[in-house]
C-alpha cells in the first residue's frame, strides 16, 4: 500500500518462554513447531502489505547479533535500552516522518505473535489503514473465543465504518486483564475485543497524540534528533517507561478499533502452545524428539534432545541442552518467578542470558 | 586377608537409572551425589580387605573403554556377552583356581551398591570368610529396616556361629521379591534378611556346587579353558543365562547367611535416591544445579545443566545434555518400560547407547 510503513516491535526479554527463550534469544526467534521463527513469519505477513524497504524493526542493542544473522539489509532501529512501547512508537514515528513525511501511515506490530490467516491479516490491516487515514489511532481488536484472563480488552462503542466483513468502531474503554467472572461477561456481551497490541496511525496523528497526552515525551522528541547516536542515548535515558496503551490510547479521543478477520495468539506462556501447535491423540503438544507413555495434556518441547515422560499429566516439560523446566500447565505464567530465582544465583548466568 | 580374592561384578545394562546411565555408561560409573563413582567406592571398600593384585573385575566387552579409563593396571575379566551371575561366578572361580588353587576364598560383590560403613563391611566380610573356610557358601544378608518389595529375602535357620555382634546362620529358604503384605510379615518376623547379592566361598566349594547343581555349566568348565579367547567365546555362547541364586544358592545345602553390620542400598531405581543422598528441607533430593520453587519430595538430578521445577511433587526429574526424564517417584521402576519405547525408535540410538 502507498506510503505505508511497518514497524515490527522486536524487543522482548525472553522471560515467559524460558528456557527456550533467553535474554539473547527472545520469543520472536523461536519456531514453536513451525519451520520459521515467529519474527520471520511476522515479516512475511507484513511484506504482503508493504515493500521490504518500508519494513523497520525496532529492537534493543542487545539483539544486534540476531538481526545481523536473520535480517541482513533490513532497516533496524536499535534502542539503547528497552523503554516499553510508547518510546518505541515515538522513535518509529520520527524515523518515518523523516523519510516519508507526516501523511505516512505506520502499522505497528509485535514480532512474536502467531497469526495463521495471512489473507485475513492483510484485509484487516488494509481496512485499518483506511480508517487511520480518516484521522483515527486504530487498534486491531481480536474477537475473543474464550474468557481469557491473560489479555487486556477493548470495549467498542458506535460504528465508524463497515465494509463487507470489515468493521471499525469507536472505542468506549480499554480494560485491564480481567478476572474470570469479568472475562465471561466480556465474552458474552459481544462488545469486547482482545487488545492485540497492533496499531495503525499516521505519523501526524500519533505525534499529535504524544503532544497532547505525553507532553514530556513530546518535548524530548523536540529536543533530540533521534538519528544522532548521542541524542538517541539521551532520549532513552530520559524518556518515561510506559506502554503506548497507558500513555496514549487510553487517553486519546480519536481511537478506533478494527475487528480482526483473523485468529491470533500471542503465545504468552507455554500453556497456550496447544492453540498454536497440533496436539496428539492424548492432548499432548509435542515439539522435538519425545517419548510419552501414559501422559496426557502435556506441553512437551525438546530443543535438540529427547524428552521422555511417563504417567505425567497437565505438565509443561521443556528440554534444552543446558536446562530442564518442569512446571504445571496451570502455573505456566509463573515461569517468570522461577527465572527470577535462577537469576539470583551466582554462576547460573549462562542458563538465562 | 590371606588367600582372599575379590570379584567385582560390573556388568550392568544401564537401564534402571537411564538417562543418567546408558549402555556404555552403566550405574556403577555414576557418582550419585558423591565425589567418586560407585565402582571406585566399591573397589576402595574391597581393598580394605584384599591387596590390589587380588581384585578382579568381571564385566562385558562393551565396557572395556571404561576400565581402561578408570582402572588401568587392574585385572579385568571381559565376558564376551553378559550371561547373568552364575556364569560370572564360574568364570571368576576358574581364574582364581588357576592363580591361587582350590583353597582360595572369593568375595563376590556387585560394583554398583552403596555402603557407607566401610568398617562394618570389613568386619562382616572377615567373618563371612571365616564361615566360608568351614565349607559354607556364604551370602551376606542385610537387616531390613522397611517392608521393601523390591528385594529378594533370605530366611534364616539355626545359628552356625556367633562372634560378638557377628552372626552366621544356616539358610532356611530364599524368597522372591514379596508383595507388600508378605514384606511386612518378613520384616516383623525378625528371621529375614535382604539378599544383597554378595557372596563368599572357596574355589573348591563353589565349583563343587556347580558340579552338583548346574552340571551343564560344570561340563562346559571342564570342556573349555577360559583363559583362551576362543574357548571363552564358546563357553559364553553355550552357557545357561541364570543367576547364581537360582542356579546354585537356592538348591545347595551348605548355605550360610552372615548378618551384615552395615547398611546397604542397591540404588535400583531413582526412587531410592533419598536413601543414599541427603534431602533438603522439603524432602527433595537435589544433585547438580537446580532451582526448586514450591516443590516437595522430588528426586532431581542435573548432569551438567540446570533443572528448574515449580509446584511439582513426588516426581523424578532428570536432566542430561541430551535427555530429560520426568516420571512419578512411585513409577520410577518403570523407567525400563519407557526406555524400551525409546529403543524402538530409529534415530534415537544416541539417547540410550
Amino acid at each position: 500500500m502507498k506510503n505505508l510503513f511497518a514497524g515490527i516491535m522486536a524487543g522482548g526479554k525472553g522471560e515467559r518462554l524460558w528456557p527456550l527463550s533467553r535474554e539473547s534469544h527472545p520469543k520472536q526467534f523461536l519456531k514453536i513447531g513451525r519451520k520459521k521463527t515467529l519474527i520471520e513469519l511476522t515479516t512475511e505477513r507484513v511484506e504482503s502489505l508493504v515493500p521490504r524497504e518500508n519494513v523497520i524493526f525496532i529492537t534493543t542493542e542487545k539483539l544486534k547479533h540476531k538481526f545481523l544473522e536473520y535480517f541482513p539489509g533490513y532497516r533496524v532501529l536499535f534502542e539503547p535500552v528497552g523503554k516499553n512501547t510508547a518510546a518505541a512508537c515515538a522513535f518509529m514515528a520520527k524515523v518515518v516522518q523523516k523519510v516519508a513525511g507526516n501523511d505516512a501511515v505506520i502499522l505497528m506490530v509485535p514480532a512474536d505473535h502467531v497469526i495463521i490467516d495471512v489473507d485475513g491479516f492483510k484485509k484487516t490491516v488494509e481496512f485499518a489503514v483506511k480508517i487511520a487515514r480518516r484521522g483515527y489511532l486504530v487498534t486491531i481488536g481480536i474477537v475473543p473465543d474464550r474468557p481469557e484472563t491473560g489479555y487486556g480488552y477493548i470495549e467498542r462503542d458506535g460504528v465508524i465504518e463497515e465494509w463487507g466483513d470489515l468493521k471499525a468502531f469507536k472505542v468506549k474503554k480499554f480494560h485491564e486483564k480481567p478476572d474470570r467472572e469479568r472475562a465471561v461477561e466480556y465474552l458474552n456481551s459481544g462488545n469486547f475485543y482482545w487488545n492485540s497490541g497492533m496499531f495503525v496511525w499516521s505519523v501526524r496523528d500519533i505525534l499529535d497524540a504524544f503532544k497532547k497526552h505525553m507532553p514530556g515525551l513530546y518535548a524530548l522528541l523536540e529536543k533530540y534528533d533521534l538519528t544522532r547516536g548521542e541524542d538517541l542515548l539521551a532520549f532513552y535515558g530520559e524518556v518515561e517507561e510506559i506502554s503506548i496503551d497507558y500513555g496514549v490510547m487510553e487517553k486519546a479521543e480519536n481511537i478506533a478499533v478494527v475487528e480482526a478477520l483473523f485468529d491470533w495468539e500471542d503465545v504468552g506462556s507455554f500453556s497456550s502452545f496447544d492453540r498454536v501447535v497440533d496436539t496428539d491423540e492424548n492432548g499432548n503438544v509435542v515439539i522435538g524428539d519425545a517419548v510419552v507413555l501414559g501422559g496426557k495434556n502435556n506441553i512437551i518441547v525438546s530443543d535438540g534432545g529427547l524428552v521422555a515422560i511417563y504417567n505425567v499429566q497437565n505438565m509443561v516439560v521443556i528440554h534444552t541442552g543446558d536446562v530442564t523446566l518442569v512446571i504445571p500447565r496451570d502455573d505456566a505464567q509463573d515461569v517468570k518467578k522461577l527465572l527470577k530465582e535462577v537469576r539470583k544465583i551466582e554462576g547460573f548466568e549462562s542458563y538465562w542470558k
